[in-house]
């Protein structure tokens, strides 16, 4: 993350330290009498990745405390829960995407079958659960609640307009704030309400966390049109596999007219079709690259979160006082638009 | 349910009007703003079946108040939660066990595909903790959050004993504990909690929940390979498809020997083979079923539920006293080995 290398160092040991922190949290909190449960979950931890949520948690803690830039127990605490919900969501889409390959090894499901995925998902958001009731805060617990039940709609909505190629772009950005953002959102007011923040603080800092959060999933959307699975670490192109019109290709069918129009969507429809071979699949996935590559939508989207990235940035500047810790938070959001990975 | 039908009349009115009070509180907690998921938990409120589980909170809770006999809204809600858990893990069996048919109708695997139950029984735990949240207790989060820790290790070591054929009765004793009895006894505990008791009572209670819910299985187990699927109402047999050895078939394998044990496991063995055809493996599954009614495992599976059955009364007569609700969940616990579907 070049953007956060040049960030204040020592705030960094600092945020690597509490991360190592959370891990152990995170691995004490799934350790089982049962050696399979162990094996199952022990494979779950090499998920970890950005840590992009503990993160948010950890450094809106910071930034919202100038004086101290510390992390209290119940910080670490949270944001092991919500790398534990979003790690329990990553097991389950994998299943339902079918995907091989994640943080470069083989998914759970490739490994052990989508039952014991499924499964393993399940301990996951329980032992979530679980752990964020040892916060002592009914009102914490049912933050994190409200934003999984709002994760699910979000992948409900999209199960339900799969293979839709009249998806429009409201309806996109409904699917990914709820399946995506929310849970970016509740990390940070988790992170708020936990220091003690007034309401409209909390709001600010919400808004920051859910917006940053929709324009990950655009440029992760761009990156399954358009990254290489070596350099991301996880199956690609499964989006048009699986029928999930996202922002680029809305927008080409919305904007690319005529013959282009036609075959764009010629080429959608039989990406969805039953029986498909792989080869063909292949062929037709290259073709809509090829008509998104001469066009101007994967900018569009691009534009789009960057844009979304400046207003995540105004939520913080008009919100927090200026600190290195929100200066960490502020180039945490210009990592995600710029991000190859 | 014959032996509860001489049960005392107010009583039951009572339990009756509070079972419908937990339907609606399910309800309402699962209400969208989206159709798509309205649909679908729509759909899984037709799994409400003979609610076990709420009426194991709402009778506690009226065992405990011998003055009153009456439950409070706090019941009602702890009620709505263990069946919505329990929903859940319904909607996941069912993909896990590729069934077609629950309380005689369509699963929601079998009408939407596996994606959309995988999802649907995400939404319904999350619910459930959401709901549970709102009871403004961490203690009792945690206990249901323990409780779904628990039954999702159970489904996990049975997952990982599938065509184990030298599976032993520990460890499918600790298979059913887990997966099915500890959520039984958390309904208890909960109600026991939520009514102050102390902690002996607790304990028993939860001892009572616990074995009740071991014996349930062992007859659910016995059901599957003997049942009718139409009176049932669910699709039945799949323990034989999915390699999972029940305590009649332990019991069968280790006492029938010489050519019968032989011809047992081997049959065993080829229904968990991929590629068999449906006739094959449906003339394995009826040679299966002949051995084992030519035998006594059937009736030893029978009377170790009996005998759980009689540990579990004693658990509440040594610990309550006799009141009407008393002999309601002593009356319950008769159902549990008496019940044919």
């Amino acid at each position: 993350m070049s953007v956060l290398a040049s960030q204040d160092s020592s705030l960094s040991r600092r945020l690597e330290a509490d991360l190592a922190q959370v891990r152990r949290l995170f691995a004490q909190e799934l350790e089982s009498d049962l050696d399979c449960v162990n094996d199952l979950a022990g494979h779950a931890q090499r998920y970890h990745g950005k840590m992009l949520r503990p993160m948010l948690v950890l450094m809106t803690a910071m930034a919202v405390q100038p004086q101290g830039d510390t992390t209290e127990q119940k910080h670490l605490i949270a944001a092991a829960v919500v790398e534990m919900v979003h790690m329990a969501t990553l097991v389950h889409d994998d299943v339902l995407d079918d995907a091989a390959m994640r943080r470069r090894g083989a998914t759970i499901n490739q490994l052990h079958g989508n039952e014991a995925a499924v499964m393993l998902g399940d301990y996951l958001i329980s032992h979530a659960y679980h752990l964020c009731s040892s916060l002592g805060s009914p009102e914490i617990s049912r933050m994190i609640a409200h934003a999984t039940n709002t994760v699910c709609e979000g992948e409900l909505l999209q199960l339900a307009n799969r293979h839709n190629l009249e998806l429009d772009e409201p309806t996109y950005f409904t699917i990914i704030t709820r399946k995506t953002a929310s849970l970016c959102g509740a990390c940070c007011r988790v992170a708020a309400e936990l220091s003690g923040c007034k309401q409209n603080v909390s709001d600010a800092l919400y808004g920051y966390g859910e917006t940053l959060g929709i324009a990950f999933q655009v440029i992760d959307d761009v990156l399954d049109l358009t990254g290489d699975p070596q350099t991301v670490g996880k199956t690609l192109g499964q989006d048009l596999v699986k029928g999930k019109l996202t922002l680029p290709l809305i927008h080409a069918l919305a904007t690319c007219g005529g013959a282009g129009g036609v075959e764009l969507a010629g080429l959608l429809k039989s990406q969805g079709e039953a029986g498909l071979s792989e080869a063909k699949a292949g062929a037709g996935a290259g073709r809509v690259r090829e008509i998104l590559a001469g066009g101007r939508s994967l900018d569009y989207a691009r534009e789009k979160a960057a844009s979304l990235i400046g207003r995540a940035k105004s939520d913080l500047m008009d919100n927090l006082e200026d600190t290195p810790a929100r200066a960490y938070l502020l180039g945490l959001a210009e990592t995600v638009v710029e991000r190859r990975l």
